[in-house]
C-alpha cells in the first residue's frame, strides 16, 4: 500500500468546504461593507448576515433573534457562563458542571470559583455519562446555571440532554450546553431538548474558522463579557466577521442537511474502525459504545506512549490526536480520560481519532495497516524500558 | 457626469486587498489544520501563524511574543482595558481616559466603574485634542491606567501619543492606546512612543474583517477575559482564525510599506476635498486642520440633516458617515463631536468621509457635484419648517 495523507483529526478542525467558501468569496472581495453602514455597501452586508442568521437559527430550532455571532465555541461558552453568572449573582451563587467538560467551560467556572462562585463537578460513570439523579440532587436554591456538554470532544460519549434539559427547566435553572462537537453529527433542537443557551463552532462542520454562535433564548438574563459598539443586539458589539457568519450558515445548512446520509456511514466505518483497532490486542475503547458521536474512535493502547504514537502515526501519513487539540502540549493525562477512571499511564497511551464526512474504508485500512508494526515497536521499547 | 460609485467610508472598513486574499486562499481550502495539533496539518497551520505575528511585530517595533491575535479591535480594547483593571485592582482602581474614545474603550471604562472602579474623561479642545497637562494633573497614586486613542475615528484628530506615553511611563502608569485609525496611516512605535497595550483591527487597513491583535508589552500584567485552551499563551484561547491571521500579517505589512507614498496622496486629496466642501457654504471641518488622520474628512454642513445628506448621497453612489459605524442607527448625537463643542443640530448635520488608498480626484469632483445640489435641496426644506 502507497503511503497516503489520512486526516482523522475533524474532532480538531475541519477542512472549509468548497460550497461554502464558494458562499463566502463575494464578502471577501466587492461585499465588504461594515453591516452597521447605512450605505448600500453597509445594507448588502447586513442582508447576507441576516441571512445566516436565520440559517443558524432553523438548523437548531431557535428564532434568529435568539442568535449571537461570536468569534468561536471558546468565546461562546464563556459569554454563556461568565454572563448568566454576572447577571444572575444576586439570585444565587451556584454552578452545576461536569468533570469531563472542555476547559472551554471548565476554566470560566474556575474563574467564577476565584470570584466567589460554588461549583459543582458532576462525576461520571466509566462511559462518561452524567447521572440524571446526580444533577437531580446537585440543584440548590441558589443554583443559576447548569453548564453540561452535548457531546464530549475527547471520547465522544454523548450525554442524554433531553434529560438533562427537563429537569433544568423544570426546576427553573438555566441549561447551557457546549454543542461544539454535536453540530452536523447529532439532532439538536432546543425547543425539543429544553435548552437555554448553546455555543457552536463553525469550524467543527466544515465552515470557517473564527466564527461561532451563541445561542441565547428569548428572555434569558445575560450579561455581555465584552462592551462597545450596538452590533448583535449589544451583546457582542464590534464589526461582524461577514464572510465567516455567511459561511457558518452555508455550513450549518449543508450540515444539517447531510447528517443523515453522513453519519450513517461514519457511524459504520467508526465500528468498522473500532473493530480493528482491537483486534490489535491490548487495546481499549474509551467513551460510551453506542451513545458516542459517529466519527469518534478514542482508544486506548496499553504499554505504548500516546505522543510517540502520534508522531510515528503523522510520518506515515496519518494525522490523529491524543485528545482535544486546544491542551496538545501539555504533558498532564487529560481531565477526560482521568474522569472515567483511566490510570495515569493508560491515559498516557490514548489515541482520539475522529472521521470525516468524506473518509473512506481505504483511509481507515491503511491507518489500520501502518498503526500496527507502530505499536508492536513502542511496546517492545517499553518492555525494555519497563525491564531496566 | 455619469453616475458612478464612491467609496468614501474607509473608517467603517476597506475592501480586502486583493494580494492579501491571495495569501490566505491556502488557508481557506488545503492548509485547514489547527495549530494546535502536532501533526503535519497543524505544524504548517502554526509556521503561518507565527510568520504572521513576526509580520505584526515588525510593523510596530515589537517582539512576535508580545502580539495577541483578537476577534478584532473592540475586543482588544476590552481585554487591555478590562484585563489590566482585573489584574492591578489591588493596586488601584483609577483609569484615565478621553472623552472622544471609541465606544469599545468608553463602554469597558463604564463597566468597570459599576464594579466600583474610578474613571478620569479628560475632555478635548476645540479640535479633539487631550492637552497633556490636564494628563499630568490627573494622574493619581492609585491610577493604574491611562488609556487614550492613538486617532479619532469620526474627527481624525490624532493625539500626541508619544507625549502621553512619555508621561504615564515617567509616572509608572501603563498606557493603552486605541490605534484602530492609525495602522498604515500613521507611524506607530510601540518603543519610541512608549505603549504598553494597543489595538488594531486588520479591516480598517485591507486586511479580513474578524480578526485583530492586542499588542502586550512584556512584562504588563494583564488578567484574560476569556478562558479555555493553551492558544496566545492563555491570553486568548480558542482555535486560532488562521487565515485571517494570515491575511492580518500581509495586510499590515503592505500598509507600513506603502504608508508614505498612499498618506502622501491622500492627504492631498483630503485638502483638496475639504477646500471643496468649505466652497459650498455653511460648511464647517470638525477636527484639528493638520493633526488629523491622512484620509479623514468630517464636515458639519449646518442647515441641513445629516441622515438625509447620507441617503440622498447613496442615492447617487457615494457611501459616506455620519460618525461611526459602530454606531449608526442611534438618534443621539455623537459624543465627539459634543466633545469638541458642537451644538446639537450642529452635530446632527455632520457628515465624515474616509478616503482610501484608492481613492481618486475623480471620486472627489463626483461627490462635490452630487452633494452641492443635494445641500441646497435640503437646506430649503429646512428653511421652510422653520419658517413654518
Amino acid at each position: 500500500m502507497a503511503k497516503r495523507k489520512v486526516y482523522l483529526d475533524h474532532g480538531a478542525t475541519t477542512p472549509l468546504r468548497k460550497e461554502v467558501l464558494d458562499e463566502m468569496m463575494p464578502y471577501l472581495t466587492n461585499s465588504f461593507g461594515n453591516p452597521s453602514s447605512i450605505h448600500s455597501f453597509g445594507r448588502e452586508a447586513r442582508v447576507a448576515v441576516e441571512k445566516a442568521r436565520q440559517q443558524v437559527a432553523d438548523a437548531i430550532g431557535a428564532s434568529p433573534n435568539e442568535i449571537i455571532f461570536t468569534s468561536g465555541g471558546t468565546e461562546a461558552d464563556n459569554m454563556a457562563i461568565q454572563g448568566v453568572a454576572r447577571a444572575l449573582s444576586s439570585r444565587g451563587k451556584h454552578i452545576i458542571t461536569s468533570a469531563i467538560e472542555h476547559h472551554a467551560v471548565l476554566d470560566a467556572c474556575q474563574s467564577l470559583e476565584k470570584e466567589g462562585f460554588s461549583l459543582t463537578y458532576l462525576p461520571v460513570d466509566k462511559y462518561g455519562l452524567v447521572q440524571l439523579k446526580d444533577l437531580e440532587k446537585a440543584i440548590r436554591p441558589e443554583t443559576i446555571l447548569v453548564t453540561i456538554m452535548f457531546a464530549n470532544n475527547e471520547i465522544g460519549t454523548v450525554q442524554d440532554v433531553a434529560g438533562i434539559g427537563k429537569i433544568c427547566r423544570s426546576r427553573g435553572v438555566y441549561f447551557n450546553t457546549d454543542a461544539v462537537q454535536a453540530i452536523g453529527q447529532l439532532d439538536v433542537n432546543v425547543q425539543e431538548q429544553n435548552i437555554d443557551l448553546l455555543s457552536m463552532s463553525a469550524h467543527k462542520f466544515y465552515g470557517p474558522k473564527g466564527i461561532g454562535v451563541l445561542y441565547k433564548r428569548q428572555g434569558v438574563k445575560l450579561k455581555p463579557i465584552i462592551f462597545g459598539g450596538g452590533q448583535e443586539r449589544k451583546f457582542r458589539p464590534g464589526t461582524e466577521y461577514v464572510a465567516g457568519i455567511v459561511g457558518m450558515g452555508k455550513a450549518i445548512e449543508l450540515a444539517v442537511a447531510e447528517m443523515e446520509t453522513k453519519t450513517a456511514k461514519m457511524r459504520e466505518l467508526r465500528d468498522y474502525f473500532v473493530a480493528g483497532l482491537l483486534e490489535i490486542g491490548g487495546v481499549t475503547l474509551n467513551g460510551h459504545p453506542q451513545q458516542r458521536l459517529p466519527n469518534n474512535v478514542n482508544v486506548s493502547i496499553h504499554n505504548a506512549e500516546g505522543e510517540a504514537l502520534l508522531l510515528n502515526l503523522d510520518m506515515e501519513g496519518v494525522a490523529a490526536s491524543s485528545g482535544s487539540a486546544c491542551t496538545s502540549g501539555s504533558l498532564e493525562p487529560s481531565h477526560v480520560l482521568r474522569a472515567i477512571g483511566l490510570k495515569h499511564e493508560v491515559a498516557h497511551g490514548s489515541l482520539r481519532l475522529t472521521l470525516g464526512k468524506d473518509t473512506e474504508r481505504e483511509d481507515i485500512d491503511y491507518t489500520l495497516k501502518v498503526l500496527k508494526p507502530i505499536v508492536a515497536r513502542l511496546r517492545k521499547i517499553t518492555g525494555t524500558l519497563v525491564r531496566e
